[in-house]
């Protein structure tokens, strides 16, 4: 049996309309899990597959907003109960024979990008942009569902001739890497032999498959806090504690972090906000950083000097301080047994015209947590990437993508497991 | 004839629930505009007494939105008009006989602070308290404009017996210190021969005068802003130009600005706003400051330094910027001859049981540009204090001053203008 | 009796001509014993009067050089002995009768100044210039020392008329104000009713005596040494602790200390030197600074404020760091007493012109800490100046003064000694 | 005919004893000139061979010193005469007939570290340790000579047999990378179609020749100098222009130069000094750094930030500036031709055991700059490695190498002329 592609396409564009930003996935959560139960599959949900000391870059008040509008917009109260405030799900089936578990990952939250009001960009045109101000799926995670539904619906339709038992992963909050971690940390994907993930379009157009990325930058993105005193600045600054200079002088000093001898480091401080008013010895300063490493260790040198830094500033300007991990990933190194097999089914597959085995991918993916959290149970883990032609690039408010495409990415999959499980 | 007490305070809680911010004074110059040209007065309104150049601290967002809610309040079309944009006026008297001519100056803008909804606040009792959400009169300038008609009346009311000339300024945007540059510049004080202002409260408890306030701190208010461009941070950031790192860097410098041995410098940045997002080099930032000098000259001095660093720091990380002159104050010294004259009146004056000559004020009034200006062409100034007992200090939500008070501020100007005009 | 005028020049000229650094005074010291327990004065001499825990700014190679070059001129050893590696005396005269206890203290150490070659330098033309090549009497300690010469002698020829106590103090390392603390806390002054010292010269000509400067600068002296590890700039800068690094942040934070709103601060990082070769990650950095204030309390703030930061940078950068307080004065309010009574004195002076009461000081002299001292134990204390005509301002190379007023300088101590114990 | 090994060690061991740091090699350069117009070359010396603009790290000062000790120790006027102030020479040999040019390079400066007093170490043993207190050839710049003069030995003994043009280049200043720009400025190699250079060990033992070095990093070491007006740090600090707060400022700022998203980065302030004295402000401050690349381009994205940097912050603090380039290499990509050439040359010279095809050199090497001028004017160039036993690592007092390996690098060049003008 094939995949109905026209089912794919009708999937992405409902979720295309109700974007929602991460850690705030509960219209889209309660949506997938309405497909997944009733294809039969056990759903766990929300609060059941994160470990909450690992939750990065949540913030309550916007997760609040979130649940509010999904609720607003049909969210089911049943299964938002069973979420307990977390989004996200994982579908799992099991064959109860013995066999290989396999664990296929996809993302599901959206960017902050307003949908361009363009009347040739193809969901004005064909009426599925986002319903959402201020959101869009303009990444492609809308896509990467509707591959997991067609993934699944196989699974459904395939059941009796699998053995094993298959996870799939719906994870939240990749963008910023936030959502990877607190699933990894849960332990849902400890006991799999084999997991994957991809990405659609990304660099590669329609016809492309590239399975064997190399440098994913392992990366860390911080916030740091500073509190300190008010005080009037002409009467009496020297009562005042200057959270806006110590945040200033931490900025000079984070940027000097030195280079590190065995590879590459980036640190950027991209925000920050500090002070209350001109005539005010300012009390409150938030730094938002990310560093990055050409692997783990290299990274985890950038981490440890910020956290140093953070900590010698407020000695200096004695002011109160906090930091907090806002997101993270590292590097993967596919396993070549995967890599060969997801080459070799590439090859094999209609419409694939090109198979790329290397490729510098030179940014962040935080399914590489999730990879490395198999690799180091002993599983083995790939992330690849499916082509599509695209009308953009990602996170700009014109993007679209081939959505033919879908099919490819559903047909590797299921050839993947026809392998791993069949 | 005697002023009324009563009309006194229902101007005062008139102008009470229409507290309008800085440069949006536009209902509030409206209402004085129909009082004085009632009373007979010559009424110059808004653009007609600036000079645009030196128009401090005017945001056209703000002024946008407070020209829109003065409209919906029923702000009079005809006097808009006249204002062209901008608000203040000043109301001249001439007795068309040689004699001097006198300014005196009132303020009219609020401060952006949330009025108490504590029920015993006597706004909220009396059913006074400010109908404009997020702004009131919360450091007497309602009380000045009480006075400012008070003197004016009494002008009406007495003009045969007057010679010279008077002009009642009813200033725009003290707070901040930012409206009195333009005035002066305007050369609309430059023929006074005397001039006076004065705040109600302040320090000074009902039943004091305080003739000759000192230490007036000189004050630049100054925005530099940073222009820089973008960059990705992981794949790219040497094609980026870092404003934030600039802006940090500028404040480093900024407070380290040398001490000046003649005298007391002060320096403050108070707000620093910088950067888009954690993965992209940062391409905006503002800083916003304060300097001091404990006279003009040493004011100068760091407001040069601030200049400097502005544009090394452009030139270190090759990015654009801009500086804004946001306020400005100067010292002031009353003129002696002003000085006894105000003292000999508070003696007299019934209800005040102290004249206190001298004051360490430690704190900028933009009045002083005024005075100045009107001491550098030949005539003589003084800024006093009117005592009032007050239920909370300045610019609290929880303010407000003696009413009675109101009256001891009309008999005080009056009693001068007899002298200097009787 | 009088004082011979030119027993007082030939002093001085032999002393000119032996100038030793702060802590190095061994042969002056040598010398002024051997004069002053020949009139038959008891003397304590160097460790005796010393509380090491306070001895400032000593550094023991610069020491060793200097004894060893104070052996070569001559130096006894006996006295060195006794002097047990430190320099200055206390001479101590006990009439054995009851009343007041009286120190006055005179400085002997001379400034790291070449001497002018110019022919027309008095020192030149009449053979007495410094033979310590790079060393100079500069400052006119030379001229005190042989005031408190002159002195002694006085007490000597007149012992029989004397009653209470008189302690004469020569105190080493006045200049970068380090050695008076060491002095006073070992409490040879705690007993003294009454303390008095002066200075030669300063801002007064020949003639002039003022008898109440005011405005001494509190300061503190201190030295912040960071010490990281090496590593090859090139390959393996990460290895690194970066101490040049982190004292150039030290400075930036420094600098930025606030101004304090009590009053005059002031912070100066005077020399820097950090790093060993270009190619290396710097391991050492020395920081020397000062930090003055308007008062103790406000200079406290200041110090307060660098031992801070220095232990904030080490911990953002992970080096070690140690503290030194190199020097320290105070400031000192001159009893009323002794004011009036050199005022007095000084006005009964021949050749005295002009007695100023009062004058701004605006530095440091440690001079202030033994008055201070005194002061806290109950006693009374004064600083003045004894004007002298000076060819050059104190520690330049032409400096010299006129050696008339060293016995102006000898009859107003005389006559205060006449008073306090006669 | 076959080189006379002893003769290569006698003139090692010659040079050993009169090391003379780089720009200074004036005794080296007679003796090297004695020698060389002795075998019959043509011998152009000193400024005849180097562009003055582009002459780096030389210290005039150090220079006069240097020359004075050459003087002393015997330099022949006649060849000092001839240099003109600059040291290193050119040796020409130029057979009439037509063939290639071939252009050879020999560094001839030592190190300024001094030589081990062990008595193990065989220049002790055997007597031929430095003369030259504080100098050392401890990176056997020594045997470069003696293999140069050895070269120069065969070329003049076969000179029948050879044809085309050969130039033996003796380098000065190769430490600090600071000589070869002048020379490849002069031109002198321009007319060259093959170009070689070597160093003795590194990190190669005896036996291994490498062919084929890679990742020599691009540097640049650059002084920076503020100059900045002093002032009394108590009264008057505001007059000052502070030197040392601007250094302090510019290496917070150059160690926050951004990473390059092409490739490694490396900035180093390795020495700063500044300021006179604690209670004055600074007036001069150095900063000595080096930025490294890891390709021309990136080093000078490098440079180019060092010197933006530099101009804002003597903008920024009011100084004057100037910066100096003190020295500068290039990374070089060794032409497969004479890879290829060299690897079978050392296959078959008696007494090599390996010849190993590619290194990381990861470090600096000013040969690479008349190398790529080379290749810029359509040459072809090569660096390579000849093996020896060492003692200690290159630029410690213990240095000392296998000579028996000289006559490997002579063998070698001898060879390779024999292919290239034979």
């Amino acid at each position: 049996m094939t995949i109905n592609q026209q089912q794919l396409i009708d999937w992405r564009r409902e979720f295309h309309q109700f974007p929602e930003t991460g850690w705030c996935e509960f219209l889209t959560t309660t949506k997938l899990a309405a497909y997944l139960s009733e294809m039969g599959f056990e759903v766990r949900l929300g609060k059941a597959i994160i470990n909450e000391e690992f939750v990065r870059g949540r913030q309550q008040a916007i997760v609040d907003a979130g649940l509010k509008r999904a609720i607003e917009k049909g969210a089911d109260q049943n299964w938002l109960d069973k979420m307990d405030g977390y989004t996200g799900l994982v579908a799992i089936f099991d064959s109860g024979k013995a066999g290989n578990t396999v664990a296929l990952r996809f993302d599901i939250d959206c960017v902050n990008v307003q949908e361009t009001a363009a009347p040739g960009h193809i969901p004005n045109q064909l009426g599925f942009r986002s319903q959402n101000d201020g959101f869009m799926h303009a990444c492609g995670h809308d896509g990467h569902m509707a591959i997991g539904l067609g993934v699944a619906q196989w699974i459904a339709d395939n059941k009796a001739q699998l053995n094993g038992k298959i996870k799939l992963v719906f994870q939240p909050a990749e963008e910023g890497v936030r959502g990877a971690a607190a699933i990894a940390a849960s332990g849902i994907v400890d006991d799999a032999d084999y997991f994957a993930a991809s990405h659609l379009s990304f660099c590669a157009d329609s016809g492309t498959i590239i399975a064997n990325p190399k440098k994913f930058l392992c990366t860390t993105k911080i916030d740091i806090r500073y509190q300190g005193k008010p005080a009037h600045a002409g009467a009496a600054p020297h009562l005042g504690r200057n959270a806006l200079l110590a945040a200033a002088h931490a900025v000079t000093q984070l940027h000097g972090i030195s280079r590190h001898g065995d590879g590459m480091t980036r640190i950027n401080v991209g925000v920050l906000k500090a002070g209350e008013g001109r005539n005010v010895i300012p009390t409150t300063a938030e730094v938002q950083l990310e560093v990055r490493g050409e692997n783990a260790e290299i990274n985890q040198y950038m981490v440890d000097q910020v956290m140093q830094i953070a900590k010698g500033i407020s000695v200096s300007f004695d002011v109160a301080y906090e930091t907090e991990i806002m997101g993270e990933a590292v590097d993967l190194d596919n396993d070549a047994e995967l890599v060969d097999l997801i080459s070799e089914l590439a090859e094999k597959e209609t419409g694939v015209t090109q198979v790329a085995p290397t490729y510098s991918f030179n940014g962040s993916e935080d399914a590489t947590i999730l990879g490395r959290r198999v690799q180091q149970h002993g599983g083995k883990a790939i992330y690849f990437i499916v082509g599509a032609d695209r009308t953009a690039g990602h996170h700009q408010a014109e993007f679209d993508f081939d959505e033919k495409q879908l099919l490819t990415g559903v047909n590797l999959y299921t050839a993947l497991l026809q392998r791993l499980n069949g």
